[in-house]
């Protein structure tokens, strides 16, 4: 049915002309979910949940530690007691109802927009890791040419939407200055937005500063260059470093995701409804928050849950329990009328083995049925997010191409029906070379040209290689043939010059 | 909250007392569907496709290539040119709505009867190839003994709560006499329920004599003790091999599943609208069929379909397309009243690798998610059917646990909310060790006892192994902790005599 927004786009300069990969980069689009939506919960479970929620709001509190934040909250008439914050009911809903349905990201190559909220959806890399892991090195701690060699492999690939924000950690550099090498590395390697740092609020100025460099002040103001990750400290608790944050970009009017972090069983009760109110208590807590500081900024209701594994305290991956959380989240955020975050291809799994696939699958599945607007750790999250893998980011991205076609959902028009086509059959004979088959050759079925559909006698042959050897040999090639988009040398140089004085200015504390 | 049907039962005999395992392969049952379930077509889409096969089963008709199948639908007023018979729209209504929409399959057990149908979800191994593949030996040719293991290994899990049919082909048996081997394998080492040969209308009715050896004559048409797979030799063709299996089970009142086989681009047309058409309209005329043959009988809509890749002409498991044929196939059987069976852990790869675990599970969970009433292949599948995986089998099992507790859904209860414990425990504090964690300790989290939850460190110090390595021990565990459920040896002997007696009978015509 074609549902997805298909944008023309001229070749990447630089690329061959008949470069089928070139096309693909600048073709393919974010999806646009118009098939039903899983709505797991009933309204009456839903209406319990969100009543217990604000229970919790008004009557237990959430925690602000924060000068800044609690002056801001007093003086929206909420009650005080330390850094214990109770909302009204009537309060939360107020100014929840503040934020955007939706809104649009802005990216360096203005085709590369995207939208966070209502049908769209966006796929995003892995943020995080301190480790990274292919077969040649093993795991190893994460450098800034890993960093840099995921945003191009982001950039490379026509499914992700979103370059992120710290897809690893740069272990290799200064602790305070990181952040500006890694702003500059999404700037610089690839067009698609990303987001900002959230270390502390010095650090999300510097993030403010460099994209209103890369798209001007006015811009920014008007719609959002910045998509930046405030966690909940979980349990009920916002910590000053992440308020900094939040408070720098809600002046700025930046979008944030306010994510509580939750493993049911620690940060949270060891019941998926309870998480679920916690959650919904905490997230709600800091939505309405933000609308204090500056009304209307963009905001995204998000969801980190899993489970830990009770007997030894481990976090668990892809079990049901999640699955279910994330059902029922999704639902939370739009009776709230927000964008919503969660899911990714989360697995336990230290290599991208059968375990690591199925958890992921378990995940992200239900992401793309409960119509997750912004899916963050999308392609290359391996060892509960300490790691990224290579491979992993190579076949995660793979089952995106997938989720992209199952969302253009069943085609009932004539040529969907193909009833002529299968009439014109005889039995027991085949489709292969009909003129309906001709027709629709191209676009009738997604094709994966990472996974093996040889025969076994074929595979064998080429050395039976598993789906990870195959990766393996896929992103080496990947980076070999990555060409930087296009950038304006003024801006590069402006970009890098703001890098340096930073770099001067900041005198980093020993860590 | 508990849904599932759980069944007290003794102790397995001769089980270590304390034994946790020998209670969990009797405790656990089918699981039931009470949650939503996904229906991705529209009402309107629905029509459009069971009015075009409708027009297809009236104006193009499907073959029939068996004298006595063409007399029962001549018979029955079945319009009839040559093999090829045309269905009114009032007579496909008329004789669908004969068969049941539920019923239960005996086992040797009756505390492991299976209900088919309505909310009930049915899980069975692999079935079909004439390959096994372990890490050890890699791909060979599969044997009784292969045969007698894969029997073994479903028995003991307890989410797999039927034993299957052909699920290795025994090759080094002669094919004329092989089933006899395998249906007396079922009824000794398991005493879950079990499939009937298809090979041939002799085969069949040896596969009734046994199972009224086993249950009785009288038994057996109360309820069926037989559910027997009869595949349409798409495109609109049923021959006489499947056909004389078909009358043979339809008058013994055994259980068939009429299941169209469905490659979309081949066997089908290149469009998933095309092919829902198609496996409608070939469904409906065998279940029709088998009405016509004997009223009343319990038949399960089948639908088994994946699409091509059209480049080389390769089956492709795990498709997007092929999760949206599933979702829709399922709504068409709600339609008709009818149980349904579809889905699997099926994959392309040749091992049980993160490509055979991203396929097996984008097909597995839309399986759930549709309610499908009977999932073979549930477990066990490789390369495309060709070859059944030890490891694979081992693997796909702990995915079947997971979907045992999804499917408990989301408790609300006072307990499920657990809104005394979140208050409870401070901000930055932690639930482990609650009062509420301590009483849910056991029920609250799912765990898989094969997944890997460690540390890196501690992975690496134990070896560093892929979850393909750990199922290769495993699966030796099962298999040398295994013991044989009780059987009368009366009973036993009955079968032997029966299977001794035809293999002197049956003259094998030489290969």
């Amino acid at each position: 049915m074609g549902q997805r927004r298909e944008r023309r786009m001229g070749r990447r300069r630089g690329a061959q002309a008949g470069d089928p990969e070139a096309d693909t980069i600048a073709r393919i689009a974010q999806p646009v979910h118009r098939l039903p939506v899983y709505e797991l919960a009933s309204d009456e479970a839903l209406d319990l949940i969100h009543r217990s929620a604000l229970e919790v709001l008004s009557d237990v509190g959430i925690d602000f530690y924060h000068p800044e934040a609690e002056a801001v909250l007093k003086a929206h008439g909420v009650r005080m007691d330390g850094a214990t914050a109770y909302f009204d009911r009537e309060m939360v809903a107020e100014y929840v109802a503040k934020a955007p349905r939706s809104f649009t990201q802005l990216a360096r190559n203005p085709e590369r927009n995207v939208i966070i909220g209502e049908n769209y959806l966006t796929f995003a890399p892995v943020y995080g890791p301190p480790f990274v892991y292919d077969r040649d090195r093993g795991r190893r701690e994460a450098t800034l040419v890993d960093f840099q060699n995921f945003v191009k492999m982001t950039y490379h690939s026509p499914w992700l939407h979103h370059s992120g924000g710290t897809i690893v950690e740069p272990t290799d550099l200064p602790v305070h200055t990181r952040h500006l090498d890694m702003v500059y590395a999404h700037a610089r390697y690839s067009d698609k937005p990303f987001m900002g740092s959230v270390t502390s609020a010095e650090n999300a100025a510097d993030s403010v500063r460099m994209a209103e460099i890369v798209f001007g002040e006015k811009a920014i103001i008007e719609n959002p260059a910045l998509l930046s990750l405030i966690n909940v400290s979980s349990p009920r608790r916002y910590d000053d470093r992440m308020l900094g944050a939040l408070l720098t970009y809600a002046r700025a009017r930046q979008a944030v995701i306010i994510t509580p972090f939750l493993f049911s069983g620690a940060m949270a009760p060891a019941s998926i409804a309870g998480t679920l109110v916690q959650l919904n208590a905490e997230a709600l807590a800091g939505i309405a928050f933000a609308q204090m500081v500056n009304p209307g900024t963009p905001v995204v209701f998000g969801a980190f849950q899993t489970n830990i594994d009770l007997q030894s305290g481990a976090p668990v991956f892809g079990s049901p329990e999640s699955q279910i959380a994330l059902y029922v989240s999704a639902q939370l955020a739009r009776r709230h009328g927000l964008p919503f975050r969660s899911g990714g291809m989360f697995a336990s799994s230290k290599v991208a083995d059968a375990q690591a696939a199925y958890e992921s699958i378990m995940v992200m599945l239900p992401a793309v049925l409960a119509r997750v607007n912004f899916v963050l750790h999308a392609a290359g999250w391996l060892e509960g997010g300490l790691t990224a893998g290579y491979e992993k980011f190579i076949l995660d991205e793979q089952l995106l191409g997938m989720f992209h076609k199952f969302l253009d959902g069943l085609d009932v028009s004539a040529n969907g029906l193909a009833l002529e086509s299968l009439a014109s059959v005889p039995p027991g004979g085949h489709h292969l070379g009909t003129e309906h088959t001709m027709r629709n050759f191209r676009t009738a079925f997604h094709r994966s040209d990472l996974f093996d559909y040889n025969s076994f006698e074929q595979w064998f042959e080429e050395g039976a290689q598993t789906a990870e050897e195959r990766a393996n040999r896929r992103y080496k090639q990947w980076l070999r043939d990555y060409e930087a988009p296009d950038i304006d040398p003024a801006l590069d140089e402006a970009l890098r010059d703001y890098v340096a004085r930073r770099k001067t200015e900041i005198v980093p504390a020993r860590d």
